[in-house]
């Protein structure tokens, strides 16, 4: 069984399917299970925190099953040094996102490691091409989590995307969160699906059990995107770059008065003492709109399996022809 | 040959690909030449227009070849006798987009006419489920023209709207200018795509010379969703809409602050003079963020053909498995 693609060749995966990896929550066990379920798990290191790292690569090591697994990366966020020393964890690929990955792509390319870029509109997808990507992943505008202010939504970008690139292989982000979505990629022109979300809420995702809990609850209505959480909280994030989160009163409270919130360190305060007395959660619930999709907790390697079953079918019940029919 | 689709066994049409009834371009030749290449066409009556409807429905009626045909009106704008009075032509279908429709619902069924309804949200496709639906149009924000000012994303919203209204047939719309994107809307497990944009860029559209090219050049990122001009022109759309336009000088100027805009009567005069003067665009160019992916003008016929056998293609190339796999 499995969809084959330029994307699942170029790694020798079994599915089209690839973990985001997000920053903090995408840990060695979660990266693990992607892998060992036949996709391809791409841990979480966003600035390449060395404690953090120091904790989940072991993991990821033991319990990858020799699988092939990926480490990703802010560009905006980290050095040279920290891609070099990632390299020598020899990863099957290294993913950078967000920010200019220039500085970064040859000593990666260099290494003999395939190269995989996130882009958000049509300059950067240029750009990534012109780096030499070994993979572009097309992120929309309905992802969770970080992404651009003024971004593209999947379905129209990412074929866009698959046309300037070729024969370079893409992969969907932002909105995917079944099999339905991964088809639907595919059906694109990707060689599969970047899911972040879904991959959240699994058994495995270093998340908060309310925030788990939020994102089997919450649907795509319940999805915005703002910067006044990463203002609040005293955030690095650039300030072109919003998150995708669910929604609670502070929110509603700084909605659009995002300059406002940055010159009220009162306020600011305010939320730091709402996260210490647990009444608002300790980080941002990043969902993106595909959480309306999402209602159980499963293992990630069951998950993947899931996925790319539903996949299938979806594709063999789109293709069907009208009895009679020739071709 | 053709895709078979609860749609598609709904209208009897060769392919799951319907005309948005864009008001005022989607006239009687477009919406002939849709239906005759095999796909369902849809009027663009907006409000109603007496006028507008008594010039473009004898071209309609003459150039389909009895092929299946229906009106689109939006809720908002018409009255009960406007609907009634399209009844009178027997349309195959009656759509209703933008407000709700709620109060002609019973109407349309009651003359045994299918009623499709356009939704944008969670809670709008529960209505139209409620009000006994035939189809359900589930529209994203990348879509050209008017929509929902905070609207939902097409590739994430359709699928929850497959499984709310399940069985009735659910098309996509928004985002979807090729075959790659009607592929893209079956394997999300909908009966059918909507199309405008794309059919703004025919031989057979409304439109003005310089706007059918403007789209043939522009890219997503050209595109946005404002209320600007709808303020300048003096638009009765309510101002829970916005329309997803290409960009120019005035819109430059009066982005981000239409009430300043409304409570500026010399702007705009300033805008109408620029109009009359032939500096910008009689109508807003509307467009959707699927314009990148256009680059031709054909006949509408000719269009609704290239576009199923590229799903078919889209589909089949999807669908291919790993050499040995069994299934």
């Amino acid at each position: 069984m499995g969809l084959a693609t330029a994307f699942t060749d170029l790694f020798g995966v079994e599915h089209p399917i690839a973990l985001a990896p997000m920053g903090g929550s995408a840990g060695g066990a979660l990266t693990a299970a992607v892998s060992r379920g036949g996709g391809l798990g791409l841990l979480g290191s966003g600035n390449g925190d060395r404690e953090w790292l120091a904790r989940e690569l072991p993991v990821l090591v033991a319990e990858s099953a020799g699988k092939p697994w990926g480490i990703g990366f802010q560009a905006w966020a980290v050095d040279d040094g920290v891609v070099a020393r990632a390299l020598e964890h020899e990863p099957a690929a290294v993913m950078l996102s967000f920010g200019d990955p220039s500085a970064f792509a040859e000593r990666v390319r260099g290494a003999g490691t395939p190269l995989i870029l996130q882009v958000t509109d049509l300059e950067e997808a240029r750009r990534a091409v012109d780096l030499g990507a070994d993979v572009i992943v097309a992120q929309g505008t309905e992802a969770g989590g970080h992404g651009a202010r003024h971004g593209r939504s999947t379905l129209p970008f990412v074929p866009v995307v698959v046309d300037l690139a070729a024969p370079v292989p893409v992969l969907a982000a932002g909105g995917i969160a079944d099999g339905r979505g991964v088809a639907a990629a595919l059906a694109l022109g990707a060689g599969g699906a970047l899911l972040g979300t879904r991959f959240q809420a699994t058994a495995e995702a270093l998340v908060a059990p309310a925030t788990a809990k939020a994102l089997v609850e919450a649907h795509g209505e319940d999805t915005e995107r703002n910067r006044v959480l990463d203002i609040a909280r005293g955030s690095r994030w650039p300030d072109r770059y919003t998150a995708r989160t669910l929604g609670h009163p502070f929110l509603d409270e700084w909605r659009g008065r995002e300059d406002a919130l940055a010159a009220a360190p009162q306020a600011r305060q305010a939320y730091r003492d709402a996260v210490a007395a647990g009444e608002i959660p300790a980080l941002p619930q990043w969902a993106g709109e595909a959480v309306g999709l999402i209602d159980d907790l499963p293992s990630a390697a069951d998950l993947v399996a899931t996925l790319a079953v539903e996949a299938e079918e979806a594709l063999a019940r789109a293709g069907r022809r009208r009895p009679g029919s020739r071709g």
